[in-house]
């Protein structure tokens, strides 16, 4: 059973394991410098489906499908999932795991979603409400592009910090009494908000959400940086991730050395024209699933945080004048050995 | 710590309490026949803010204040709070709770979001994670309407169908050490969808799942529904009520009795001209936290279903020719006598 360290801090008893992960990529991430890590890499954009939503929803459901058959178990044995994603409502989630039939609880927080979900495996698992838990999340370049930016067709300019959405998604599931890397604890993120209005530069809006969850984090269980193989973010790209790392060094927490962010990781930013990086939820789901997930396995790596960054704003927020609030969850996750 | 009964469906080791609950509505509900159980009508659908959404923002961090205000306890007291609205993205809820500070969970469940959180709250603390959590959730009708059907000033005509969505917001502080209505089980939801895709009859697409949800939860704590004082539904409105009844009937469970629909009972539907009912995430959450709560607290009642219920569609995916996919989360809630 889970036990509160301070405030939004806890550490899991039975630390549950992650039993198996998949990611599901779109054509772009496949050619990226991570291609070979990922489970399916999916060329067509539509996936098949009429329209980028359907597709999204698509690449969710066979996210989650393929953790599945790799756990060896089937979803009659899943006592709940945790899900969401970027799109208005979270249709992605919805409409990709309505046919599943397991009991369903609906998440918003942006691009924090995987690790929003994960903790949630982690209360949900650990605490005896369940006994398998699935996180999964999603997002798609082109129903990201054209809900929060401009319509595909437009072309619009893009800024140098501006971020390029990620099509993909990653599913785990956590179970209380498998084998896999575990899930020894985790920080509730409190929502950051800085000032910073421009929607074309999210990593520095959420660079102070990541960088505050992270000293909270290892203040309360008392752990250093090199106590962790890696400090993964979601996606502050490589512009947000400058300023993480300048933000904790001012705390005195020196990062640098084994920082690294999905977003700066996906994209060779040079040659895919991705400029600052990766981003969507899709992003560290699909990273945290095919490549750290595999390595925590196999023994390669023994231990890390994993603070997922999300922006909680919306296109009719910044009309409005309004700034970007962020948020950060984290969990550290340690390998089964 | 909570214990699993089956698949989706726990109950409380040590029943955590509800300390306190605040509803702050709109002038139309305060018009209503729950008028005078509400903590605060504000008549200006503004809330002196520039617009509505950011006014839908400013009802949700009231509620919350008022709750922490009557639980007499201080912000600082709360280890997380769980929030989701239906404005995309969630910004009701992002924006008007960044000032507490307070680690912050996002959630979309549509209607279906105070019965979430209210789970969720269930499990964070009785896990031990948190000693006190805050479940909250909000809607504004000119902030739906505008969203999800017309711009306010076309006057579209309404079916009879139709539901009204309310502004309001509820607001629960949940402790495991405190003294107040008890949550003593709940069932997490499954998504529901039986092919309806007439927008303006959410009623009939959400009353499959609160049926399903109502049925599980009996089923797995074997109980009847003359244990209850009543059984809740969140917002299936006058259409939804009579099917939900009718679906259970079909089952051998008859709750006509003692079945109550926030929906139904917020506006009297003649004389306000609402057709259906009310509906929105406010809908459910000020009637819990302003009518039912106070009643188990003072021991008028002693043991209530709470289910409330959302349709997690958007308009693209109306628009995008797909049907509405509908969950219901349920708590069971005693008076604490």
């Amino acid at each position: 059973m889970p036990e509160k360290i301070e405030t939004g801090v806890f550490k899991t008893t039975h630390q549950p394991s992650i039993i198996s992960s998949a990611a599901i990529v779109g054509g772009k991430e496949g050619k990226g410098p991570l291609g070979q890590y990922f489970d399916k890499v999916v060329e067509d954009s539509h996936f098949g489906q009429k329209t980028w939503e359907k597709a999204e929803s698509k690449f969710q459901l066979e996210a989650v499908s393929t953790a599945i058959r790799k756990a060896g178990i089937t979803k009659e044995q899943l006592d709940v999932i945790f899900s969401g994603d970027l799109i208005n409502q979270c249709i992605g989630s919805a409409y990709g795991l309505r046919e599943l039939e397991i009991p369903f609880m609906g998440l918003y927080g942006a691009c924090s979603t995987m690790a929003e979900g994960l903790l949630m495996s982690a209360v949900y698992t650990d605490s005896g409400v369940a006994e398998r838990a699935v996180a999964v999340t999603s997002s798609h370049f082109s129903t990201a592009e054209r809900q929060f930016r401009y319509p595909l067709s437009y072309g619009g300019q893009r800024t140098p910090t501006s971020q390029w959405t990620c099509t993909g998604s990653g599913a785990v599931v956590v179970d209380i009494n498998g084998k896999g890397p575990r899930i020894a604890g985790g920080c509730i993120g409190k929502i950051a908000d800085m000032g910073i209005n421009d929607i074309n530069n999210m990593g520095a809006a959420m660079a102070p959400a990541a960088a505050e969850t992270i000293r909270r984090y290892l203040s309360a269980v008392e752990a250093n940086p090199s106590d962790f193989d890696y400090i993964v973010t979601g996606d502050l790209g490589i512009t947000g991730s400058e300023l993480l790392i300048e933000l904790l060094e001012n705390q005195g927490i020196m990062i640098n050395d084994r920082h690294r962010d999905c977003g700066a990781m996906i994209f060779d930013a040079e040659k895919q024209d991705t400029h600052a990086g990766g981003s969507g939820c899709g992003c560290s789901a699909s990273v945290l699933c095919g490549y750290f997930l595999p390595k925590l396995k196999s023994g390669e790596i023994k231990r890390i945080l994993f603070a997922a960054t999300g922006a909680l704003m919306s296109p009719m927020a910044c009309q409005q004048g309004e700034t970007i609030p962020s948020i950060s969850h984290l969990v550290e996750i340690r390998g089964d050995i």
